[in-house]
């Protein structure tokens, strides 16, 4: 079961942007798996794609679509997101049939082909059958509802693959020109279950963004978000976050007419984001802990990201706090071999749920063993790493989970 | 079970070098823990230490003693091997401790305490308790053997901890002034129970070494053996590996005169070594396949490792080979992800014992899923990718073994 948490039932529907879901039994039955997004006229769409080299075949077209649409001035209309089949290590096969896919959309929107984004999720390395595609995209689209809650819901649901719960997020907050409503929905694929490796994001707004505005605070918000969990190493082929909002030449939507609109805005779209960043490290398969890792005081905001990735990713870590053991020992080696250019041990504390574990490169003082017990004990545990560098300022965040036999289960057992 | 690995019970012994074992009990009972290795008058003596930060008072007080030994032109005399505690985590206290015990073998063995190598593995962050050192230092010293092949063994069983099997290797070849002998033990400790965070080996030989020869032959050697391996992400606090030889003006050992004899000399250290870490993957607890990562036509080494580094350190790799999946996808995304500057998705070939799996940026065509089931169904899993980089003559490789059930339980249950 996720770590504490339970899913959102009801989200807000976004004005401009409609949704609908389909069962094209793709791998799963009995259940949707493709949803479809459409965007009004004036729309302004930004996207971060997975770093991974071996990107599956539908974050190629995307890739390629976006500068299109870039080059163009023209945004995209449709987002096609299909869950059982990742269509990555499929070559130019994977390719040819993922723009079958989109140009049989397209023709059915009666949009250019350019215009659909395409995301996967699921099995590596099968191909993408077409036969499930042509028999849902009219009910797809037949479906498609403006203002509907409820099925952003459905689209939540739809996009899982191993998920126990659906993720999805919704803020709403008033400015001068109206109500601002975001809401986003995302699946993952933590460090956890990485068998259908990937982490997908579609966050949609009615706020009206210029596109150079909208990339920006997209961006910004990854790496406090999506970019501060542990998705297995970091990047998988098919890990995508979409944020559609209004364009300012949209005759709707509503306009950030302030500096303090748009820090409300930016606001709310990284709480919300993180939200779902931490649903879908709460619902890896076989947590039984959720793990925030702050660092302080590192040299700079990089040499913290790597401190922290090196402990969030290490199994002796991970496997102490699954057994709920202070081995604090553990968290100095991880600490002690991070890649970063200085490291004093004397100056390093570690701080487990606000019990002092480590300071002067040993066990602190003051530390017991009950007090340790009883803090790894806890379903959330934040550690906190302040290395001390003399005028350092960098810092960061990651969230994590543990590392459990069910891990190895699901891993291991997975397309037996 | 150790991975098709047979314990090596005979060994030879190396003139020059006495050995002695004892049982101290420092956290083991009714096993020896203690090992004293003292050297004949002329020894060339070569150290690598672990790189975390966080290493261990041993570790800081073998650097500052190899240090002085180079300044004064004189080698260490002894080396102490403690097993059950790793005196790491324990700040100045634990530099004090370790330095109590340097002393009082130094006064016994009447040489300056700054000629004793101290060496510990066990539990990281526990005091190290004197009193089993007061005890069994003279029962260590009394049985101190000459030319005694069996006591390398009993070195070998009483270093270890949660090694299964001890880890000997020997090697002896001729020359014209003479027979070369090199023999050595080891502990670990891989990824798999790193519990005792600890890679120790020390190897000696009666060949007279100059010290910056015996320094270069070492460095190079640890690359493609110790270094090749994954222990636990690289470095622990304690990871420490000796080279005991004879130096250029001692009276004994035996001459390497030529280039040929030189070059007989590097490899018979190179196969010892490689056989000595391939031991420690097989005897990963847990471990159900040792697994020998090679990558070719990278654009150098140095990025070689970090493909070579980045599979296989994969859980997702590891639980798929447990699991004998033939889940290549795992392989490829992993690929996809090292940190390399250039990376061309279509030249990349992977390989799996002789099976080819991925060509062509997916599936290769001839692949079948049998023959992969049956590739990933063997014991000793060789996996071998060609980057296929144009002009690319980096290469590496790495072994590490799987990622099983066991390997939670052992890291989970540890102090409970």
């Amino acid at each position: 079961m996720p770590v504490a948490y339970r899913a959102v039932e009801t989200v807000d529907s976004v004005p401009g942007i409609e949704v609908a879901t389909a069962a094209a039994g793709i791998r799963y039955r009995d259940r949707d798996d493709l949803v479809l997004f459409r965007l009004a006229k004036g729309a302004t769409v930004t996207v971060v794609t997975t770093q991974n080299r071996f990107c599956a075949a539908p974050v190629r077209i995307v890739r390629e679509h976006m500068a299109l649409a870039h080059e163009h001035g023209r945004s995209p209309v449709a987002l096609l997101i299909n869950a059982g089949n990742a269509n990555a290590g499929t070559g130019a096969d994977g390719l040819r049939r993922a723009r079958d896919v989109n140009a049989m959309l397209a023709a059915q929107l009666g949009i250019d082909a350019s215009q659909v984004l395409p995301f996967s999720t699921g099995v590596i390395g099968e191909p993408l059958p077409l036969e499930p595609f042509e028999r849902a995209l009219p009910v797809l689209i037949k479906a498609l509802k403006h203002e509907d809650g409820p099925v952003w819901i459905a689209a939540a649901k739809a996009i899982a693959t191993t998920d126990i719960v659906h993720k999805a997020a919704t803020r709403r907050f008033a400015v001068s020109g109206g109500d601002v409503v975001l809401t986003g929905v995302a699946k993952g694929s933590g460090m956890i279950h990485p068998n259908m490796a990937t982490m997908l994001a579609f966050v949609g707004t009615n706020a009206r963004l210029a596109q150079a505005d909208a990339d920006r605070y997209w961006r910004d918000v990854m790496a406090r978000s999506f970019n501060a969990i542990t998705v297995d190493g970091d990047t998988s082929t098919n890990d995508c976050a979409v944020l559609m909002a209004r364009s300012v030449d949209s005759a709707e939507g509503v306009d950030l007419a302030t500096d303090a609109e748009i820090g409300a805005f930016r606001e709310a779209l990284e709480s919300l984001c993180v939200e779902l960043a931490e649903a879908i490290v709460r619902d890896g398969e076989g947590a039984t802990k959720f793990v925030d890792i702050r660092i302080d005081r590192a040299k700079d905001d990089a040499e913290a990201r790597a401190v922290a990735e090196t402990v969030a990713s290490s199994p002796l870590v991970k496997t102490a706090l699954f057994a709920s053991d202070p081995n604090w020992g553990r968290i100095l080696a991880a600490v002690g071999r991070a890649p970063v250019a200085q490291l004093l041990l004397e100056q390093v504390t570690i701080d487990v749920n606000g019990v002092r574990i480590v300071e002067h490169g040993g066990r602190a003082a003051n530390y017991t063993e009950a007090a340790g017990a009883a803090a790894f004990a806890e379903s959330d545990i934040r550690i906190v790493i302040n290395l001390g560098v003399p005028g350092g300022t960098g810092s960061a965040r990651k969230m994590t989970c543990d590392f459990s036999y069910d891990y190895v289960r699901i891993n291991a057992e997975y397309r037996s």
